[in-house]
């Protein structure tokens, strides 16, 4: 053979280049570079590096982050291997626990079309409604499905969990009656974890729980707000409540109603019972368990009470043509307009979970659900004969739904036959199982059962041989006689190619990070990786039972282990809680387990918590949620707390101080410089330092809560860390703290938990969510995305989307004034232009300009906030600088379409701005009235001419939509009705 | 506890509810019992079951199928149970074994947005040009990415595999040298299946092949066509072939080389070297394994040959505006012009897999895909230099890119080491073992090698260790120097967001059936389930190499034999072939059978083939392969074989007949009576029956093929049974055949294979496919499909089409002439509309109703095939009446426009139809010329108000396109001007 090196194309090769190459912050952080000198050179520095020396005050700047794990990164085919080999230690065993949380079916059109498709999952919430029609129409489908299955007439388009509607539930009851009832009583005939979750939010809002066995109740005291029953219970009984709720009635109390919708499916509805509030999850709807969630829980209600309801609605209105068209409704109602008044302060909620689940109801249809009720209710009873035949052990004669309660000698023994044979069961107490059964339980597994508690006996039967017996045991006054979902959207997609062709119909009416960069400031709203969100629909992650015992779950332990440690190191925090399921929900965690510490000193006075007024909404709400009295602090004229202000305020509230709730970067989108003095102050003044996370993405890396100085902090995972937005959710809100404050992170009451890393001892505050870790299924998306990304990919990340808001600051600023600068004259990783000087030249509000980028194919930057008037924008190191050019363009061609105005060249009232968004429909309508050509409305800029995103309808009007509330889907003759109005 | 059954809601529960609910044939057949009698007295039956005993003549009605298993019909979760546990069966050992299978990362990205996208994968092919400019784009990205890196400016959009994209140039040559050359040589360097298929191609063309070391090959015959040599060759050997191509030409001879395209980014591509034809597959650019297949082959030439190359070629021409557009170029080359003139009968190809290729180049870049190909080059290099050191084995001393030849004293010995290690390598002969690298390898696994082929010795290095010694090894002459994918598109979509957005700009442009209704008639576009198509891209299906050893894939084996088993059942027949990638494979494969049948009696005159001029082009084309002598029998006015004419013709015939090839029911649409018969008067003169399976949707439990008495039948898996069509691939084509034909089925050279079930004894004719079960990896979705529907939905499948098909001409035939019915009036699973008359009246050609159809949202039906100036509509069962009455709404207000211009109420030449389809562009353009409005044009029926599908481009002009011929991406600066010349 010849010598290889005889070959002149020789060049030798470095083990370095022999490294895998599918590596994947490239795939992440857009820039080349290249790309990022510049960018860098155009802001007016000569590398990246240095704009961020400028930019990131050198007082708080971190030396090199180094993960524990993954430091290096892992590759995207590493990462997958990983969550393979996490998955094989995740053991799926039969789980028959119930206690709101039922295995599924999710249909496989939905699991692909939904949950796995980029189209639906990244899109923003549809707060700009005229993107957005197709979602909102799924929501509202929601909104029709839980009214129609609960008898009343108003719902949510979803909250956290069960257990938090409860609670909401609870705090709506002590609203209606005006604060001036303090008791709320919980049947014991509820989840455990949904009394304690009342039982923790009752304690901010100084209610009195008192949990009580139904027959005790008494109402005497005239202090009852409301009183929290359940339908079916949580073992299983089905009661009449019909005479319980007018004697509630009686004494003016208000009755919450926690149910299932598979069971009302059957049942007579807590509206007809006279309930005023019902709640419940419609995990079962084809929502995986997921270890915990995410799921989309309900609330419904009559009308009367429509504006203490918490969480968002969606409603019909018209919009500029008149034509019927959704959105968002009563958004007065919501944390971020009513602040520390508000009552609730939940922000993402579930509509991705709301959106399936919907669509699981259109899939089957009202004779499908009820097909499925009847079975699984035909399953309990055929189990519950069987086990009567059996002997062996005595089963409860209540009558039942889907949940069959044994009382036995030994349940634990029983359990642990179960057990062997992988499967779940429910130990109530050490004489009592329950067995909850759903749509995946076969008359196979049914035999199985019997085994199980036939302790040995040999079974003489079969569930079929058992079944022609069995009777269903609905009780007649409870058996259900009114319709549900008439609807034509519920009676005409039950094949696939129905349904599929429904999801696309919906899915194409809405602009998603599929179309074009959605630079919402404060939302962070960058690449939700494919890698990141496939192991969420892996089976070994999906089917797992939140309160299946723990070593069924050493993949998910190991997880969250790694992710806890992770999240520590970027945070210079100590413990995490994976609990909170949004930002909001850690807002409340953390503001409790600050007054958990307080408590634990003896400091029970301290309560008053310091609020900057450019604070985000959900601050003040959360704040006011924990009892809290809130100073507010206002900013000086560059947008910063001032120093001086806040140390009055400190000292002046020195004897009360509880905290002090800082978001940093500042919602302004600068790095203050004080943050480091200003944390000091608050604890020299006994204070806690609360930071809300959402401007994470700004200070991975390069800063850290824990290293400027606070002592606990949220973050939005589905903001800095990947888990997108699903059009209003699902996102998470761990907390992490200092040491100091581990002890008292939340726990769970059938799964105990706490900190990550544990803390030496613990003093849990009770628990926040539902499930002990939360939504559980959605963590792989971050924990994929740092492990992915390592110590050097996350920190360039920052930097990168410093760099590119501060690329677009650049490209903007002759065309707009930007609002807030730090010192240096650089932006953080967003920031805001102001366009109030536009009112009076050319009657322009940024509504306007938000409406007409839509005709450039683009989503609106976020409106009026922090500031009024103002644009905020944040566009995230996922985007490349061409997509950042496209957006810039759009911005300055609208300035120059705004200057027609101001010149007098175009009409004040009747221009291209006011007249957006233009859908088809108008730009093809014969009649054309506009005094602006139809090119120029429908084609502004180069690039649609390739493709183009159409907006579905014209503006919505929402003064309308509030003034004649419809929160469900018209009736098809109305719309009709409607639609010949709007034509004629 | 009180008695159950004192409560009045009970009522007594049947098992048949108890079981599972989650059934499938209601998902895919869309009627319920109330809309199939409605749509049977609606067609004059009252019910179902008269229409079908009217629709399908007795003689051939079959009693009650019963498949041998899964005859009950598995609901989908149970479906998805028994794949996991067959995936659970297939073992992934770390494949090394090369020979045109490697190992590739799919990246995330990709597979979710496209493999795993209803948007992407349930289209048709684009010959609707307006409605596909998404996927005519990617294919001509595909088409200019072959070009740049063979080097040759003439690529087709995709052949079946490698094996038969070298037959398909070897015919080139034959046809090139107008037939006068008679012999083919092959490189004994090629790959062993390409070398089989070759010669098994040969065969029916006369060709003879010669096999012959590189260094004997002599051209002093005179008569050699053609030379196929391979680089690298099959054992990694990197040659310059540029003397040898001189040598060629000068002789006369054309020059064919497989390639490889990871290779050709770092070696001189085939067209600088002088070749005339590359060809190749590109599964390595992410396409994974899948046991086989699908994959995209390719085949570039140049310019000269054009109008002899095979395959789809996709073109830029311009539409009615002027503007580019693209379309399916130079159509006149296909077999369904050419018929028996042709040397290709392909049809179907690898769209899909081409784009996912695409798309991997796309996102590599040529920066990213170069230094892949170094990566893998510099793995190859340190296995052999850290080989050397080891000293245990010899490396073989020729240059290599990514595989390397080792020789041994026990190369069986070794791979049993690595076998034990989960490692399969290549065993040449009892002293050669090769070892293929791949993007996928890593360094540690070099370790493991090194191990392995120590034999005990201990390793004294690691990979890592001996990289920096090694040399880059392309002999200089060989380097390639020219640039490659220069184009934009190959150069901005490198991070996630940026193709993420790419890709659904493309989707966005193409009607799918997330759209609406596909009714080609003979493409039966049915429902592609989401439950079938989930197991397709599990890792345990996907990346399995075909020549792994066979008990590594005993999921995969296990399926095979279930599903030959039932297509069994299905068909009537006795063993089937999985090997054909597409129907016209599966014809070609089976006329070569009837051939090898004959030969293998001595009757090697029998070469005459019978053949309805009504049948699809394929089938003369393959005939003519076969070396076949074409008969061509006319049909009778109602559409039928004139049995007298035929048997006049097989009398005529009698000596010499080979077979009949017969579409039953007809490509007419109608169950033929005479069909048994006719299979009689073939067999009396000692023919064989060839039915094409392409209407099996209209057989399948009502009657079969071997029933009928045909001989032998292809399947279109991707019509009947559910394979998505991909955008015009991926297709399988199995043949079932009768005993006596079972022996001469397929096998492979390298697996060895045949009928399954096995018959007894086996004289296989050769290989058809480059791998052992063709495109194994998607034969999961017809597995489920016909498991999930068990016999009795299968059965309901076929008469609910029949249902359809008479519903829709019911519906039309007041409107339309329907041109061909059965005895009783009705037709069979489609129709034929009839349009020649408009041609007079209105001077109105199917493409304008097929155009103004998409105005509609809707696909338009088969165009003039098999009849010119008609449409052929196949509805299938899985479209539901709501959506069937949209198609015939449209259908009857088109033919009112056809009205307008008959009264002369419209313009002949400027009318909606001829102005059809009417882009956004157009419609929202300023300036309206046309007489008719736009509201009219854009809006034609109210469904289109909610939602429309736009199609993106105005009519295509196919004769400019062919007359300026384009089949590559434009440069940027020739597209500006193209579209400003267009604006002008
Ligand atoms: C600054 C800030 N804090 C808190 C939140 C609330 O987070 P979540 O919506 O996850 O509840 C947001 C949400 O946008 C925010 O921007
Ligand atoms: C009647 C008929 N035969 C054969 C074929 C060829 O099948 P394929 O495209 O799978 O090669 C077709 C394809 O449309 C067909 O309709
Ligand atoms: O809804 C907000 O993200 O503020």
């Amino acid at each position: 053979p010849r010598n290889l090196s005889q070959f002149m194309g020789s060049r030798s090769i470095s083990v370095e280049a022999l490294k895998p190459s599918d590596t994947f912050p490239r795939r992440h952080n857009s820039a080349t570079p290249e790309e990022q000198s510049k960018m860098a050179e155009f802001v007016g520095y000569n590398s990246l590096d240095s704009l961020i020396d400028a930019t990131v005050p050198k007082s708080i700047r971190l030396g090199k982050m180094a993960l524990p794990i993954f430091d290096e990164g892992l590759t995207e085919a590493q990462m997958i291997a990983h969550m393979q080999d996490l998955a094989s230690k995740n053991k799926i065993f039969k789980s028959y626990i119930g206690m709101g949380y039922y295995n599924t079916f999710v249909p496989s059109v939905i699991l692909r079309n939904i949950m796995e498709n980029p189209g639906w999952y990244t899109q923003y919430t549809p707060y700009q409604a005229e993107v957005a029609q197709g979602r909102l129409e799924s929501l509202l489908n929601f909104q029709t499905m839980i009214t129609d299955l609960t008898g009343l007439p108003m719902s949510n388009a979803s909250l956290l969990d069960e257990g938090t509607a409860a609670a909401e539930a609870m705090a709506m009851c002590n609203n209606i009656q005006k604060g001036k009832k303090k008791t709320f009583v919980i049947a014991s005939n509820c989840h455990p974890q949904t009394i304690d979750i009342c039982q923790t939010r009752a304690d901010g809002f100084d209610i009195k729980v008192v949990v009580s066995d139904l027959k005790d109740i008494d109402y005497k005291s005239g202090d009852v707000c409301g009183v929290l029953v359940q339908y079916p219970g949580t073992e299983g009984e089905i009661l009449d409540y019909g005479e319980f709720v007018k004697n509630a009635h009686a004494n003016g109390v208000k009755v919450v109603m926690a149910s299932d919708l598979l069971a009302l499916t059957m049942l007579k509805p807590p509206g007809e019972l006279g309930a005023d509030i019902a709640i419940g999850s419609a995990q079962r709807f084809g929502v995986p368990m997921g270890y915990g969630g995410p799921h989309a829980a309900f609330l419904a209600t009559s009308q009367e009470y429509k504006r203490m309801m918490p969480g968002r609605i969606i409603g019909v209105t018209i919009d500029s043509s008149g034509k019927p068209a959704l959105r968002v409704a009563m958004q007065t109602r919501e944390q971020h307009i009513r602040r520390d008044k508000a009552t609730s302060n939940i922000c993402t909620a579930q509509a991705l979970l709301a959106n399936m689940a919907a669509t699981y109801a259109i899939y089957h249809g009202p004779e499908g659900l009820k097909t499925i009720g009847q079975r699984v209710h035909g399953l309990a009873g055929t189990l519950a004969a069987g086990l009567k035949k059996l002997g062996t052990v005595e089963v409860q004669g209540l009558p039942f739904f889907d949940t069959v309660k044994v009382k036995c000698g030994d349940a634990k023994a029983i359990a642990d036959v179960a057990y062997k044979n992988e499967i779940n069961l429910r130990i109530v107490d050490k004489n009592t199982i329950t067995v909850s059964f759903d749509e995946t339980t076969t008359l196979e597994e049914v035999d199985k059962l019997f085994e199980v508690f036939a302790c040995g006996k040999p079974v003489t039967f079969t569930a079929a041989s058992v079944a022609p017996e069995v009777e269903n045991v609905i009780p007649s006054g409870l058996v259900r006689g009114s319709p549900y979902l008439t609807h034509p959207i519920f009676n005409s997609y039950h094949t696939e190619h129905e349904l599929l062709r429904y999801l696309h119909r919906l899915q194409s009416k809405d602009l998603s990070l599929c179309h074009s960069m959605i630079p919402l400031g404060s939302c962070t709203m960058k690449l939700n990786a494919t890698t990141e969100m496939m192991p969420v629909t892996w089976p070994a992650f999906a089917n797992l039972h939140p309160f299946a015992p723990i070593e069924q779950a050493s993949g998910y332990q190991e997880m969250f282990k790694n992710l806890g440690e992770m999240l520590c190191t970027i945070t210079g925090f100590d413990s995490f809680s994976l609990q909170p399921n949004a930002g909001a929900a850690g807002e409340y965690a953390g503001l409790m387990v600050i007054r958990a510490y307080h408590m634990s000193r003896g400091d029970h006075h301290r309560n008053v918590c310091i609020i900057p007024v450019s604070a985000h909404g959900t601050n003040p709400a959360t704040a006011a949620m924990c009892g809290m009295k809130i100073v507010a602090l206002g900013t000086d004229s560059k947008g910063n707390i001032n120093v001086e202000q806040l140390r009055k305020a400190a000292e002046a509230n020195k004897e009360n101080l509880a905290a002090f709730m800082v978001t940093y970067p500042s919602t302004h989108g600068v790095y203050e410089e004080g943050i480091d003095e200003i944390c000091k102050i608050i604890h020299d003044n006994g204070g806690q330092v609360y930071m809300d996370g959402a401007n994470m993405n700004a200070q991975v890396g390069l800063t850290s809560p824990g290293f400027i100085g606070a002592d606990v902090c949220h973050l939005n995972l589905h903001k800095t860390f990947c888990i997108p937005h699903g059009g209003g959710g699902p996102g998470m809100g761990p907390i992490g703290v200092k040491k100091h404050l581990a002890p008292f992170l939340p726990s769970h009451p059938v799964v105990p938990t706490g900190g990550i890393p544990a803390p030496d001892e613990s003093q849990p505050l009770g628990s926040i969510s539902a499930a002990p870790w939360g939504s559980a299924l959605i963590l792989p998306i971050s924990y994929a995305y740092i492990a992915m990304m390592g110590s050097k990919g996350l920190t360039e990340a920052s930097k990168v989307a410093i760099l590119k808001a501060n690329y677009m600051a650049k490209r903007l600023e002759k065309h707009y004034p930007v609002l807030f600068r730090g010192v240096n004259g650089t932006v953080a990783h967003e920031f805001i232009i102001d366009l109030r000087g536009f009112k009076n030249t050319a009657g322009i509000e940024p509504e306007d300009v938000a409406k007409r980028l839509m005709d450039y194919g683009f989503h609106g930057p976020t409106m009026s906030w922090p500031v009024p008037g103002t644009l905020m924008i944040e566009p995230t190191e996922s985007e490349s600088k061409a997509e950042l050019d496209r957006y810039c363009d759009a911005l300055i061609s609208i300035r120059e379409e705004i200057a027609l105005i101001e010149n007098g060249k175009a009409d004040v009232h009747n221009n291209v701005l006011k007249g957006a968004p233009h859908p088809p429909s108008l730009l093809m309508a014969d009649v054309w009235t506009k005094p602006y050509s139809r090119e120029y409305a429908a084609y502004p800029a180069p690039w649609l001419k390739t493709a183009k995103f159409w907006p579905t309808t014209g503006r919505v009007d929402n003064v309308y939509g509030d003034r004649n509330l419809v929160c469900t889907l018209l009736p098809v003759s109305q719309m009709a009705e409607e639609a010949a109005e709007a034509t004629a």
